[in-house]
């Protein structure tokens, strides 16, 4: 095992009923900023909730914060908590709205442009704290102190991390989530899952605690995420993709262990190019990246072959070719297309994607940094 | 899956070299008050490692906190904080010290008695914050809020929790643990070992991450706890073994399940009456548990049996029958004498025992509070 250093201050209110809560959580006399998104939450309950849940509070709202959210977006906030002393924001939503909430948040306090954070690694000094009401199990920001912001005019994605965004506490009811649409269903179990397995088909550092909870995520996943599909009201299926979505990204199973985050690297272009779902970009590149890496993933996959997807027969390389074909299909009975060809996408968008990971600044992708642009080509070659 | 909050705000340094890092988490003019036990920390190196890590800063010392740390012990750091106002303690030992460090904490703002937190569930108001050099891996003191704590005069034994005495860091560095006795190796391994099985051999309520995380800890603990007593100074083992003893005790795997306790209820008695070591009292109660309690566990001991023990083969009750014979055989591995009589316990302390569960105002034991007196007594006849 590696060292490690694990913080994580999150407060979870997870449950039924458990948005009535909020309001023990935040000072009676603050002027709170709900901030939120396409407006969901007016038809699935959840605004009336939180609405009365704060009556006794000064609430002001802020909302349009899109999917991928914007820097052009999220500064238009500033001055509506600076002409009304906001001091609490509480996010309304999927990882989105939570991640744009964590950016108005130091941003608020910052004298020069808040962009300095995501571009320059300007740290924050301080922050507005902010809650979180959940409403998409998806990308564990209701849990973690890190934001993805997109900037419209540069087409940039960046991030940035400070334990200053730590929400306070993060609402997550498993109940408000039945009325979400599938495709977004099956983004967020695609989102979790290639969370934990960034995290997890590494390589071996003798962390067996670390390896049999991602595992944990991982089984779960795949048996409770085709159910959410069909059977959309069952309340314990959704209470465990919640769950799982949270622990994939809580820092917890990263504790001690090397990590890849390549397939998000790449998937990120794919987002930027063509519009592409988040969660659909991993389920189209993972596979990929499973096949042209697997000797250096060889053991991890081998393992997680036999104790995720219960592969034991066959040679090494059958039960690693078994076990990137089972993860596929997997992915495709969430709904999801996960060859570039089903998306429209071809070759010329490899080589324009293979062609951003050359510059010579940018630091390699995979958990031993040995992801050349040549591999980048082979990935996304073998899933045309 | 039942709604629950979690909540845990523990900083955990964790690996080889990071006491050194304590400095970082303990503000410049602190005076600190360094507590600890018998005197290990000055054999094994830990001492020297905090002195010199807490160079600059104003140090005093507060030794002799016993196992099963007494009220009549603690009080007697009241007066030093006073006069020298200190305003952080650094806990440096096992879970005996950070529990007793705990009690100070609360202790040192109270007017009044403050046995009260114990007896009288008076909730702490204030606490001196709190540091963590962990050197024993048992109780999971270092990453929870509670502690337990003894009173010589009246001789009880109880427990108390407060947010407050969370420790603000806690440096978890398993080669730091290499010099312990093995029968103190063999209790931390037990009592991590049931503090998962508390929570996770109940009733079945949907919630597989948590059923996975609880078998994850176990299966560490039975693979690694052997290999601990017989090569106690290999790294990456100790290491397992910390970290299973952390996150079993951490909150997490109690999120959203019902949790039993009666084998601590059990254990304690056995403490207070013969003053038998706690991970002790554990093993030799808790296969009479698991046989007396097997109705009410029935789907989970099975589930155990085939996830943790891989029985497979057998009816239903032979499984059962196999997987408490298998669980009394881990305990063994490790050096324990398991049974009532190999621990010089007969009949009549089973009476005294049954006695002191008869009165009318005490909560009946067990996830179900199903554990009448004569289950009491039938469960201790089993382990005679």
């Amino acid at each position: 095992m590696m060292n490690f250093v694990f913080y994580n201050p999150v407060k979870i209110y997870f449950g039924k009923g458990q948005i009535a809560k909020i309001s023990n959580e935040i000072p009676k006399d603050a002027t709170i900023l709900m901030t939120y998104g396409g407006g969901s939450i007016f038809t699935n309950g959840v605004y009336e909730q939180v609405k009365s849940a704060l009556a006794d509070y000064k609430l002001l709202e802020f909302g349009g914060i899109e999917p991928n959210p914007r820097y052009e977006t999220l500064i238009k906030a500033l001055p509506i908590i600076k002409e009304n002393h906001v001091n609490f924001i509480l996010a309304v939503g999927g990882g989105s709205v939570i991640d744009g909430t964590k950016f108005i948040s130091v941003a608020s306090f910052y004298e020069g442009d808040p962009w300095d954070f995501l571009s320059k690694g300007v740290r924050a000094q301080k922050a507005l704290p902010i809650g979180v009401v959940l409403t998409l199990p998806a990308t564990g920001s209701e849990m973690n102190a890190g934001a993805v912001i997109s900037r419209e005019a540069t087409k940039e994605k960046r991030s940035f991390f400070s334990p200053l965004v730590f929400p306070r506490f993060s609402v997550t009811d498993p109940s408000v989530t039945f009325s979400l649409p599938p495709r977004q269903v099956a983004n967020g179990i695609v989102d979790a899952f290639i969370h934990t397995m960034e995290q997890y088909l590494t390589y071996p550092v003798n962390a067996p605690i670390q390896d049999r909870m991602s595992e944990s995520i991982l089984i779960t996943l795949m048996e409770e995420g085709p159910k959410a599909i069909v059977k959309p009201n069952d309340y314990d299926t959704r209470a465990n993709i919640m769950w799982s979505a949270t622990m994939a990204l809580n820092g917890l199973i990263a504790c001690g262990v090397p990590t890849d985050w390549a397939t998000h690297g790449i998937g990120h272009e794919l987002t930027a190019l063509h519009g592409l779902d988040h969660g659909l970009t991993l389920a189209i590149v993972y596979p990929g990246v499973m096949k042209v890496m697997q000797n250096e993933k060889r053991e991890k996959i081998l393992q997680y072959a036999e104790r995720v997807l219960k592969i034991t027969q066959g040679t090494e390389n059958e039960r690693i070719d078994k076990a990137i074909l089972k993860t596929d299909e997997f992915f495709r009975s969430l709904g999801m297309k996960t060859r570039l060809s089903e998306n429209g996408i071809g070759q010329d968008t490899i080589e324009t994607i293979v062609e951003r990971f050359t510059k010579p600044q940018i630091v390699r992708l995979g958990e031993n940094q040995s992801i050349t642009p040549e591999k980048v080509r082979q990935i996304l070659i073998e899933r045309l």
